[in-house]
This record gives C-alpha cells, sequence and structure tokens, in this order.
C-alpha cells in the first residue's frame, strides 16, 4: 500500500521533474502525477504547490508547457500535477464529450451510478494523494498552497475554500468559479452528483462563499480574450461573491490573454512567487 | 510569392506566439515554422534568434517546452523556430527510421534521389525563410544569432559557421558535433549526399573547422547523463577541434542533464542572455 512507481525523472533547473504512478485505493485504478523536486540540503522538508490541471488534459500538460520550474527552483517549492480523472478500461467514460467522463473529473466524489465507483477526485486529490506525496517526497504538509486551471481552478479554488487551515493560500488560472450556474458544470454536478442541486454547493467557490467560507489569500487571473469567459467562467461571480462576503481577493483581467498554456505559462513565475511569499517559515 | 498564413497566435509574455505555413520554393511543400515576437514599440525591429530542432520534431516542440518567451520579452528578441524536414505525401520518407526522411532532413541539400527534389532544408533556412521573416515580421536582419538541439545543434554549428558574418552568435544543446563520424551523420549524410565523404565536410562542424572556417561567439551544452552522448554527439570533438585551430569556445558538460527538453528549458534563458549580449547595438 502507498508505493509508487516511478515512470520516469529527469534533471531541471538543478531539481528532479519526476513522473509517477501509484494504485489507487479510492478511485480503484491506477493513477499518475508528476512532482517536481526544487535543488535543496538533504534532509529539508520543502512546502508544497498543488497545480489540478484543465478538462482533457493529465499531469503531463503542465508539467511540459507550465514553465514553473525555473520559479520553483528559484523558491524552493515542490509542485505537484495529479491526473484529472481515473483512468483506465474498467472506468466508466463518455467518449464523445471532452466535458465529461475521462479527463473531466471535476474534483468531486461521484454518488451517482456507474460514476460513483471511481470517479471519486476529491478523496484523491484531499485525502489519499496528499499521504501518498508525505510519505515518498521530502515535503513540509504543514505549508501547502494550490493552484489549476479552468476545471482545475474550479478544482482549487473550492478544494482550497473546502479545507483553508489547509492551505496557505489559493490562486487559478481562467477558473470556472460557479460551475453550478454554467454548461460545464451543470452537466458534470448533475450527472455525477444529482439533480438536488444543494448537493452541488460544496462543489462551487462562489456557493461555498456564500455559504460562509472565507480565505485571505487568493489570487486569480483571468485572460480577456478567453473564449470560454463569457459562458463557462464568469469571473465576475467571484468578484461579487467576494464583495458580499466582504471578502478581499486579487482577481485580474488580463488583457488579451486566452484559455492556453501561453497564458498560463506567462504568468506562472507570478503565481508560484506569491505563493512561495505566504509559505514561508 | 513569399506569401504566409496564420495558423494560430497567442499572446503570451506580453508579446504574441505565432505559427504559420506557406508554400516553400525551395522544397516544393508547404512548410510550417513558429516566430514569437516579443513586446516592443511600434516600428522598433528586433534581433532575431533562430532555433533549429532535432529527430523527429517540428516547430512544435521548443515552441511549446523550450521557456523561452521570458527571456525573449526581457530582452527583446524575435524566435524563430522552423520544422525539420519538407512534408506531404508526396515527400518520400522512410518511415521505419526516425532517424531519416520525415523530421530528419538534417539541414542539408539532398543531391541524390529521391531525396533531391524535397529535402533542401540548406537552402530554405539558409535563404528562403529568412527572407519570408523579414518581408512580414519587425525583424532587423543584420543582428542574427542561431541555436538547436541535437540534430538542430549541427544546424546551427554549421550553418553558423558556413555564413559566420551572418551570424552574430553561435549556441547548441546536446549537437551532433561531427556527423560525418557518427551513426546518424554516416546515415543520413551517406543517403543524402554521396558515398564521397569529401562532400559530407560542409554539413561537419568539426570538419568545417579543420578547413578553416571560424567563430568567435560559440557556446556549446552538453549533459553528462545523454543517452546519446558517447555514440552519437561525442562532443569531445568539437573540443578537440577548437584546441587544434586556436579558436576559443565555451564548451560545457552539465552534470546529471539528459537529452530532452527538461535539460534544454533548464539552460534556455542563459543562452538567449548570451545572444541577446552579441546582438546588442
Amino acid at each position: 500500500m502507498m508505493s509508487i512507481k516511478t515512470v520516469s525523472e529527469n534533471k531541471a533547473f538543478g531539481g528532479t521533474q519526476g513522473v509517477y504512478s501509484h494504485a489507487s485505493e479510492k478511485t480503484g485504478t491506477g493513477m499518475t502525477f508528476s512532482v517536481y523536486v526544487p535543488p535543496h540540503a538533504s534532509g529539508q522538508k520543502l512546502p508544497v504547490l498543488w497545480y489540478l490541471s484543465g478538462l482533457t488534459c493529465t499531469h503531463a500538460n503542465v508539467t511540459e508547457k507550465g514553465e514553473f520550474r525555473a520559479a520553483c527552483a528559484e523558491h524552493g517549492i515542490v509542485f505537484v500535477a495529479p491526473d484529472t480523472s481515473p483512468r483506465g478500461d474498467d472506468v466508466p467514460d463518455s467518449a464523445d464529450e471532452y466535458d465529461f467522463g475521462k479527463g473531466a473529473g471535476f474534483y468531486v466524489d461521484a454518488t451517482r451510478k456507474p460514476w460513483r465507483k471511481h470517479y471519486r477526485m476529491r478523496s484523491y486529490i484531499e485525502r489519499e494523494l496528499p499521504e501518498t506525496l508525505a510519505a515518498h517526497f521530502p515535503v513540509d504538509m504543514d505549508r501547502q498552497a494550490i493552484t489549476g486551471h479552468s476545471m482545475g481552478g474550479h478544482g482549487a479554488l473550492s478544494i482550497g475554500l473546502r479545507n483553508a487551515a489547509r492551505f496557505r493560500s489559493i490562486s487559478a488560472f481562467s477558473p470556472i468559479v460557479a460551475p453550478s450556474r454554467v454548461p460545464w458544470g451543470e452537466k458534470a454536478l448533475g450527472r455525477y452528483l444529482s439533480d438536488d442541486r444543494a448537493a452541488w454547493r460544496e462543489y462551487d467557490a462562489v456557493a461555498l462563499i456564500e455559504d460562509g467560507a472565507r480565505h485571505e489569500h487568493i489570487l486569480v487571473d483571468q485572460g480577456t480574450a478567453d473564449n470560454f469567459l463569457a459562458e463557462q467562467l464568469q469571473t465576475h461571480r467571484l468578484t461579487e461573491a467576494c464583495d458580499a462576503a466582504g471578502m478581499s481577493a486579487t482577481i485580474r483581467m488580463q488583457d488579451g490573454y486566452d484559455h492556453s498554456y501561453y497564458f498560463i505559462s506567462t504568468f506562472m513565475a507570478e503565481h508560484v512567487a506569491w505563493h512561495a511569499e505566504r509559505l514561508k517559515g
């Protein structure tokens, strides 16, 4: 139990970019994740930045295109990128849809058949993978932060708000801020969970804030040229929820940027530095 | 003639990462290339850094994984990444071999049938693409530098040495330094060119130096954990040729790094800054 297999390890920026796999109890499948460990002193324990990926992605997208390693090496931060859903021939899927099923786990614990057996990304990310990480890597689990992109921005905000004491800071690139109120989220939460929208609220950052969740350190970047902004992302709903709650948050509209990794990589170093400031000591 | 088609453009680090295609007269095929234009004043002409890719690559590998944009934006440098061979159903290939045919143009003008009709990457890179670039982008063609990886490191060194007055500086990551003397090069040069090894010398950096080519600004980084070092890359041959010629060059062995983009991206910013210093004014 909790053993991991090394898929690959490459030296990068003085540290090690690794890809690992393990048998997950929560999802009942094999799971793959990447971990970047920057250069550090022997025995030193480093703070951790979680990165949750968006629709259709695996650990590989940000690992290859995220441009986080230079900043993580500079600030001494371990960067962890999980997959976005369970995988394998045994896992039910909806092959014609990019926004549901494999690659679209939405960081929920599904309660509806046939999804509930394997689609347990909430428990996997919140409980199982942190234990695995702590057992195998030089991490200080008292210093964690979380970020993500799009569906993974939703994951970072909702997991961060539900576990505000665990994560010192939360950031997101182009997040789905209110999945209950947009097509991507309505489809996914409706099918994974229930027709009862009350069950969706713990998976909706705006609803969590409306229901009392708070965090002092939130940073969001959103491109103005993002094709998904108006229909699916609706950043303004987060701004309005924070204002109504009297909660401060840094929510920035970035002129001319789209939904791609060209946008994410542009602001990645800034996000890493922002988290690093909050992960000190 | 010389018109180009925009495949994609994404804002990145304040500039524009574009991918473009055009009909090449030299190769007789469509060709795709990427150009990053950093933020700049209207009417300003910027220096150019060429990046030639390795075996199996297209323009996309470095464009997605090279981590050059932050440094190019900082230093105001246009970064151009061509493809590695002609493409298309009409182009002869050797489908079972990753190191010959499509994806393996070796930056030569082939003289043997059936390769000589389309495999004209030397003329394409040295003549046609620079003209296209100058016609469509804000570039100062009096300030050019060149770099590349593996087969593209061979390309950068050999094109740079043959055109020493055009390129102010030459660098390479894990280059094939003496293709005439290693399996990858012997296969490619023998089939594209001739059995007469004298015809290979203008495509071999070490042979070019032995035959009198000189350049004052050469930087090479090579990982010590690179699987191809001993058989295909043989960095020591370049060091020996420079020593014998009394030519200074910075050739660095980087401990523990392999042949991947994790290595390239680690040292990319340093290469861009080194070229930028030589591209000033």
